[in-house]
């Protein structure tokens, strides 16, 4: 990867296909990821929305790593809009398979701490995370986030097998 | 309480106007509820068709504790959609205060658990608790729940504060 011409941008709504590509193409790569299938077959009009949406709240924002233009990585945060807990955001990243470990998802999730230390209002940067994917929570920790608990067998494998999802937030 | 006219019933659209009357009462009684002011200001439509849709989903259901046609209490399973977490249920409870200690939450989630034992697919019953409601996490242990996590300062409170949830949950 020529790091040099990856940049980062808020994601709005003229890179919709770009997202949809991205999804659909990381979902198929990976078994860590469980909230984007939906998004996945989202159609084109539904992520216009989607992206168009969340630029007028202030506790939502999608970051997205681009190259060229091509989606390659992407963190969500996606704040609560209960009154009592609008200032806790939790937070999605994925990246294509082809671009895993070379720092990208601590360059999207910096990009996303900044963000919400910038916004007005936002205490609590939460995730979840499969208990077997030891490099995301390495990633996690490397970024100021702590481990806040386990839910046992949280999580259902396509093939069935029932495991457990790591909880972990970051205060900013 | 006269407790022989209590009886428990799975919530049907015609109760819809009685649980709203649950919900716009018990949400000014006590601090300790986040999740239904939205369902208290629902209209009545709204909440009609909110029942009805859950009859037909196999990891919902509410169950009404009623003393004539008032709905005295409420428990709440809300299953996920996900195919991957759609064993995983949140559990939501509620009780008038006027009936507050007279074991109407044990009984409802001794109906809750039964229900979701009988149910084909419910795995994990699963809910998070204020950490400073210390009859309420008393009520879970007893029903079978463990502690599985503290999210820090996850909710504000209407003065302001931040306090801790607590997560637990119970196999079943």
């Amino acid at each position: 990867m020529a790091e040099q011409s990856v940049w980062f941008e808020l994601a709005q709504p003229l890179h919709a296909q770009a997202v949809l590509d991205f999804f659909q193409q990381v979902t198929q790569e990976t078994d860590y990821l469980l909230d984007d299938e939906e998004i996945a077959n989202y159609s084109l009009e539904q992520m216009r929305d989607n992206l168009a949406r969340r630029q007028d709240l202030f506790n939502h924002c999608c970051i997205l790593a681009l190259l060229d233009d091509e989606v390659i990585g992407l963190v969500n945060l996606a704040g609560h809009d209960h009154p009592q807990l609008d200032h806790v955001v939790d937070v999605f990243i994925a990246v294509k398979k082809a671009y895993w470990g070379q720092g990208l998802g601590t360059a999207l999730l910096d990009n996303a701490i900044d963000w919400a230390i910038q916004a007005d209002g936002i205490c609590r940067l939460e995730l979840s995370v499969q208990a077997r994917n030891s490099s995301a929570i390495a990633l996690y920790q490397k970024m100021g986030f702590e481990s806040e608990g386990l839910k046992r067998g949280a999580v259902k494998t396509k093939e069935g097998d029932y495991i457990d999802l790591s909880l972990m937030a970051r205060w900013v």
